[in-house]
């Protein structure tokens, strides 16, 4: 029989909180052995209805413990450089919560101390490629059943953003599952990005310019224009309308009931990520453990980290100047193959 | 050149307000000569606007003006009888407002009146006919490319009633357009119509018995089953759902520019039959026009406003017993034809 | 650390593997113990791929094996009431297929055994319950914001049917499943059903009529029609729209993404039962296996099991008759309690 | 009584043989009084069916004839200016198609013309702002109840272009259409426009870019993209979603029956822009007739004319330069008053 990932979850905030939560009722063949935070009682608390868990304050101890034989890093991104170097020293399965790092420097460290390894440990956590909707769409175009595909509109639009949400989060945190979603769909790296500021709406914290423009294309011209609003007020919605040639597809629409009551019909508008992608992120962890345990990754690789990583520095600085900006990347190593996405494969 | 028709509008009520002003401003061909309404006041007012239409008491003396070459009669239903054979005795152009009469053996006397003339003068309003989904899904079983059509779903929503409105005019003056076309439809005529009353609404005037289940079979055994609800709040909706041997057909959804905003998307329900079959009334006013000028009518006839009087008849009757009655015809005249719906057609 | 339920699965067919897979490979804190199945090769065929997992030709001897704590039914429905009994002697908990037992007379020898025993043990299958629309609109209708519930309008159509498939399974198999969800969104018994077979495919096998309208009436008066059309062609679909006082709840439609290609707009059509409540199955199994692991049911009981074979009989009474036939129940056990669902609750 | 207005149409092509066909049989309020083309067979063969309308090669033998009240030009674009100073002179009511004339210099000639006139004689052929989607989004933006707009994403698409249609004509001939929206919406002038050519279909004729991608800024920052597709297979489809401050609006969508049929459900594409457009061609006539019988024009001015003009010389100069462009316009002359757009309204 073969035995269970015991897992380590680095980080109880919101993501991590949500993670051990998944692990511990809705995905088979893993358990959560230990929390790490650094507020120690966070972690306690979040072990405490978890019979077998421990709770540490640094990675270090919990690797020493020996009960540990995977890790989820679902730390704050300035912090995933450290966690992952150390977890590649202990060669154990990673699924790194997004972004891989901040910046395309640090995440090509990670790509460099992953490939002297010589396999892929790190899977990261772009989740939307386990949707059941861009996984339908990425069919389509892999298909060729509506001839090639030409354009993507891309809206991803929040309700409101947390305390301290700046014009550079817009990129890092959300055009990033963009760049990821169009290097998915294409199968083709980003070549340039430009982002325009225009009319700005009046309930965005005072120095976020919201909503942008950003306008991308990939190494054979498709062109992507995306709205990146994130205190669009109504609720939450990410979708993309892709234009092929013999045809044209949506998908991320907002389902469930639709009620007729005086004077409107529809439904409800989805609330937030959560509801979303919920069902992604469940499974992608499945596929990440089931992929562990035959000693592999299920999802984007740390490759894929390291190039989203470049595509956010040029947006930033396309964001700053309102120019197209040139994402240049180093030359792709042998370990992470050529660019055959299987659903939410690893590349 | 053909002389436009000059028509006398008998009835300046709320039908035969809209119809005045809709041979007024938007119908080729026509012209309102004559406005009769037994409140001689109102139809003043409603000339008031137009040159060259007088207003009168009496459509013997709209007759008399010698003005008059086609007549649209929008009474209550009541007095539909005298004006009937009042207008076949000019043997002139008639559009009689659903329904032809308000029961059976009134409606046949009309029948036997235009037998007796020879050729069909009366087109009545049932103006379904004419509303683009109801064309559509009557095109869709004329061409059998779905195979033959097995059920019907009806619904038929109104906010809320007029003063004074009975169960008996749930019947007579809503579920009248289910009968006409499912007529329409399917073309066979109707065999029973059963009634049952379920659970009440509180919201509907106290004597009126809301909604209520109407299940009606074909002579070929179509069932159709039919919620009318006439204080459904929310606003006003007419759908059919049609299940045929190879696939289902749904007419009547809500349109419109859809919205999100907090917390809801949709689009804004139809507030009543105007905006709704708008457009389906100046199709059959235009269509009994151009029809008029060639000496023909353009829509439903006196047989199928005495055939559709039967279904009343016995739908009040089921309304009463909760037992399934049989809807009994006399023999169809020649002079009606064989039962071949072209658009809005008359048989 | 609490210990995982070890099932035996009853039954190896289509339903019996689709479970065995999902408690194998979905389902948390539950294992396939042993498999049983009177065709031993199709049992230890299901048992290949399971580390641990034993395959028997009967019930008697898995549970002598001593590594059996829990029990789900999947064979065909007239070996339920051995089954159920034999499993009642052993008071470990029971998920059983729908019907619980084929007629209502047997149904009530379970929820007699099962009084005895004093303890509900039993979940029936009633996996709709645990569908999210069916969730939502129930939600809807206890929390009373729409007002009133009054109508129901229900569809249950399948592309075809498997050889065998008789006039009384098309009660007895499918509308069985609108019985349970009536009850389930009312709150209420079931009072009386009619049938009445209008026109026919020709796509049907021969002996079997269809589609077929059944009438339903609750305690309360609340009217629901069903379509039953078993050899609908096109694709598998159960849909619900319901007539509320201030409201109009629709659930069910097809989704996913939507493409305009040469001609037509749409999406796919759901294929079959597995496609549209696949999600449904496993939420039901988990709330059985977490219920079992607590001592008690998850969901449906087998009074509600009892309740919808009564409604069963009547149904294939009244298609024989095209009477309205009244729905009798025996007095309901306090062991089962008021009528409270909670999401897929017990009753 | 008001006499109605003698019309002579000059072009008898496509648009122009829709155009007498629209006022011979749905227009109330005007006449064809005669039809002018080059190829006076042509014009012949147009008149045939309709009594008292008269065959010209030239409008000087038009006017001459003493018959003519108003002209509706639907020549090809290059040849409106002459048509236009010649009716101008005449001082009769102008229906000019879209464009105004090919280029902003040659449109500015028509403005001072008008201006020398006093008044308002010229209403030009963007019948968008007299379709119901963009009349009831142009309805939101103006009442202010989902906050400033921010953004718009266009789509124009057709299933493929007449022979001889080249990159200049995307711009001069359909975007043309979304530069008339974007001012209608948002009551603002364009300030500059970008074009970038990103992948390019298979299918397009040889020498033509398509699709491409247009970006416009309008006076307060609004962005618009604009994926215009002229080569889309699919079908024809025009639509605009609307980003505000406090809500998403999306209009132009596919409407009908929808069918579900074996494996897809939907309904049928929109085959091209008559079907699209077409109420909203009547209606745009309707209203020019109306307002001409009142010496006034309905619908967009030779402002509007001058103004798109100018948006298209600068679109066509950043389709070839990639770089975003800016628009300069003359000062607006007092004549053309400011910027107040009611239902499809001058300017």
């Amino acid at each position: 029989m073969v035995e269970n990932l015991r897992v380590a979850v680095i980080g109880a905030g919101r993501m991590g909180a949500d993670h051990i939560q998944r692990l511990h009722t809705r995905i088979h063949g893993a358990e959560v052995a230990a929390v790490v935070d650094i507020d120690l009682d966070r972690a306690k608390a979040a072990v405490a209805h978890i019979p077998g868990a421990q709770a540490y304050a640094t990675a270090a101890e919990a690797y020493e413990s020996g009960d540990v034989t995977a890790v989820l890093i679902a730390t704050p991104g300035f912090l995933h450089e450290v966690a992952l170097l150390e977890a590649l020293e202990r060669d154990i399965p990673i699924l790194c919560e997004k972004p891989l790092t901040p910046d395309a420097a640090s995440a090509w460290k990670i790509v460099e101390a992953e490939q002297k390894l010589g396999r892929k440990r790190i899977q990261v956590g772009f989740m939307r490629r386990f949707d059941q909707g861009y996984v339908q769409l990425g069919g389509l175009v892999r298909s060729g059943e509506l001839g090639e595909l030409l354009m993507l509109h891309c809206r991803h639009r929040n309700p409101d953003t947390p305390p301290g949400f700046t014009n550079e989060m817009l990129i890092n945190d959300s055009v990033v599952h963009e760049f990821d979603v169009i290097r998915f769909l294409t199968g083709e790296e980003i070549t340039s990005v430009q982002v325009r500021l225009g009319k700005a709406t009046s309930k965005a914290p005072s120095g976020q310019h919201d909503p942008q423009h950003v306008l991308i294309e990939t190494a054979s011209g498709v062109l992507v224009d995306v709205e990146i609003f994130v205190n669009a007020q109504f609720g939450y919605q990410v979708t993309t309308e892709a234009a092929f040639e013999d045809g044209i597809v949506n998908i991320g629409a907002d389902g469930g009931p639709t009620v007729h009551r005086a004077g409107r019909w529809g439904g409800e508008v989805t609330p937030g990520f959560e509801a979303r992608f919920g069902a992604a992120y469940d499974v992608e962890v499945q596929s990440w453990v089931d992929a562990a345990l035959r000693n592999e990754i299920g999802g984007p690789s740390a490759w894929d980290g390291y190039a989203t990583a470049a595509c956010c520095e040029a947006g930033v600085e396309a964001q700053k100047s309102g120019e197209k900006v040139a994402v240049v990347l180093n030359e792709k190593p042998a370990l992470y193959g050529s660019f055959e996405p299987a659903q939410g494969g690893a590349q």
